[in-house]
């Protein structure tokens, strides 16, 4: 059961202007799911994307690089069930081929086509069936086909997970709306496993592509469930340009205030991710602060937010919270700036509970407020390491025993 | 149940001369269980150790490392129930008492005393109830009380763990004898949660201090159960010079045979931690070769040991194999010279099964060979980078529904 995500949001989801979304069952590992995805922007429209540091990064994720650096991008194409990751040369040319039957039937070149995969990794891609699926993905191209989109690309996940705002900036109205997927091998570095996130307004390639980086950075990149960085981690920005707010130089005026909006969408779609961890039954922020820099604020939140004993200690309502000093204690393994921290600065609390202070447990701990600040669906972890005014914060969930049933069942 | 571990080894625990250990009920945290152990050792003996690199590390072990500096040491105390870590100045003087108790009633200085914790992180230790329980512990001194040391030793182990030989150095019979514990929070950085190993030969200080790093290096720092660098890992090397084997210089004669019978008595007793880890249903041995440095090799066998897919993957003995790969292209992560790892180099065997190599799925690979492979309770994964000639190996285990159960009612 996902923690506070509660579908149906199909009757808030926006279209863009410049954006239609087609849906189909191509049966690319399993039959009757809708597993194929087709989205068509319009002429003009300017993406970014941001992918995952896993050396095996997925085929797709080759061919998306190459294709946003040639240009003009008019398509995106997403198959589940098979990640096309450890799949070699062929999985190129298979990733390499969905993309040129995508340009014939929209009469565009390959290189205007990103492709996206998810699903098992070290299997062929059938991509014979993901083209006899185009066809019926073209048919069903709706400005309204976001929430259908958001189902089609579902692995794991529970519940479909989107977002949209109409927000005025300067005067103008401005749309975004986007969808995510994922739910285990989930730790992205730089991008989530699939996010997709556009809006109508006009943006300039140079400040997508710096958009694309700050938005995943404050979103997707403070999400983690399991540790493990996926081989198919994306995140697309698209812009495609047809509302009347402009932001085309970095003086633009309301470009703060739309950059936040578009975080504020990023963010419902990251923290969904986490909300629906596989087997998560709460979801928990680890607010992390008086670092010496955001990446040592982010390498005590990674830390806690991975230990597998902190995280079953959450299922169980447990406060057993030296597992959490413990975490902390490990952290300079995520960031070698750490060796010196200085464990009597560091203060914990849960809540708003002092849990640790001065090396050790609060004097004004009680373990019956430890309790209660344990059993709520969210909770806030806070640390304050005491050597600078950096932070940082983490989202994750809590390890149960239906995240070794998922996993171990996955392919069955 | 422990993987391929089957004592009772109590009939071939050979007594180490100069070592006398005693047991005792002492109720730390729980009636009933012999929580409470005393190690005297004869005059004349060194002593070694390597101890945990957690930034929250315990009071005992900051008291170790003060105690080993100062010199002669002849005793040691372990308690089990409390770590007596995240307990700040409390807890430093709760163990500097407790040496001070064993100094009075062995006639000795307070520092000839080495103290060890191991249990629940954060709470405070109850020394009178530790002091009170010491003269039981004296009264039971025995040369033959490994064994039971063993067992007082556990916390969430299931079985004692211990190993003892007697090997012919140059015509001199040597005997080495351990014991350690430990099953989860196991990630030992230069040492395990706790060890003990000690040998009648003589070993010169310098020596004997190099030894236990060596031997750390080849035993304890190879295992995993969850990544959890503890607060008290401690691995303490004994040396009583009761024997007629000498090793007094780097060139001793003999030494290489010396230092490989103390190494197998240590893997014996690293290994048994992964046998034994929480919930654990195999035991994996992950063995990297063709790396540049011994820590690239490393790096990439904790990547994949420390991921909860490939985990529970074995756990189902699915050969979920893209798994693997997903892991060791995150590896860079634990070693940043792996971010130029070529993935079309990568080679990867289950067992003699070749299930990767070009980037991709062996073209010889069946999948019912793979699933063959992941059956077993006894698993080795091997890996070549293909870009060196360092190799290094992890061992750990799968992630089963009890590793959650046991952690979610680890103090209950």
């Amino acid at each position: 059961m996902p923690v506070n995500l509660n579908p149906p949001v199909a009757a808030n989801l926006y279209p863009v202007a410049g954006v239609r979304l087609g849906v189909t069952e191509a049966g690319i590992r399993k039959a009757n799911r809708r597993d194929l995805t087709l989205i068509e922007l319009a002429a003009g429209s300017r993406v970014a994307g941001v992918f995952t540091q896993n050396r095996f990064c997925a085929a797709p994720v080759q061919v998306c690089r190459q294709h946003l650096a040639a240009g003009e991008i008019r398509a995106l194409v997403i198959n589940t069930g098979i990640a096309n990751a450890g799949t070699g040369e062929p999985g190129l040319q298979a990733s390499k081929q969905s993309c040129q039957a995508v340009a014939r039937l929209l009469d565009l070149r390959a290189d205007q086509v990103l492709p996206f995969s998810t699903g098992v990794i070290l299997e062929p891609l059938p991509v014979e069936r993901l083209i006899a699926g185009l066809p019926a993905c073209q048919s069903a191209l709706k400005a309204d086909g976001w929430y259908d989109a958001a189902h089609a690309i579902m692995t794991t996940d529970t519940v479909a997970k989107a977002a949209s705002v109409q927000v005025d900036v300067g005067g103008q109205t401005v749309t975004i709306t986007g969808i995510s997927k994922g739910a285990g091998m989930i730790k992205p570095n730089m991008a989530t496993m699939l996010g997709f996130v556009a809006t109508d307004a006009v943006v300039s390639q140079p400040m997508l592509d710096r958009l694309v980086k700050e938005v995943a950075d404050e979103s997707f990149n403070c999400v983690t469930v399991d540790g493990d960085t996926s081989t198919n981690d994306s995140f697309i920005l698209i812009a495609t340009g047809k509302s009347r707010a402009r932001f085309e130089t970095v003086d633009a005026p309301h470009w703060a205030e739309f950059k936040a909006a578009v975080i504020g969408v990023a963010r419902h779609l990251a923290q969904a991710i986490a909300r629906d961890g596989e087997g998560a039954t709460k979801f928990i922020e680890i607010a992390v602060s008086g670092a010496r820099s955001k990446d040592e604020a982010k390498a005590v939140g990674y830390a806690i937010a991975h230990s597998p004993l902190v995280k079953t200690a959450f299922f169980a309502s447990d406060p057993n919270l030296g597992r959490i000093l413990g975490a902390i204690g490990n952290a300079w393994g995520n960031d070698p700036s750490l060796r010196d921290l200085d464990v009597a600065k560091v203060k914990v609390w849960l809540a708003d509970v002092l849990v640790s202070e001065n090396g050790g447990r609060a004097e004004s701990y009680k373990e019956e407020d430890g309790a209660a600040a344990m059993k709520p669906a969210e909770i806030v972890v806070k640390v304050d390491l005491g050597r600078g005014s950096a932070q940082g914060k983490v989202w994750t969930c809590d390890f149960s025993y239906d995240y070794v049933k998922i996993n171990a069942d996955y392919r069955s």
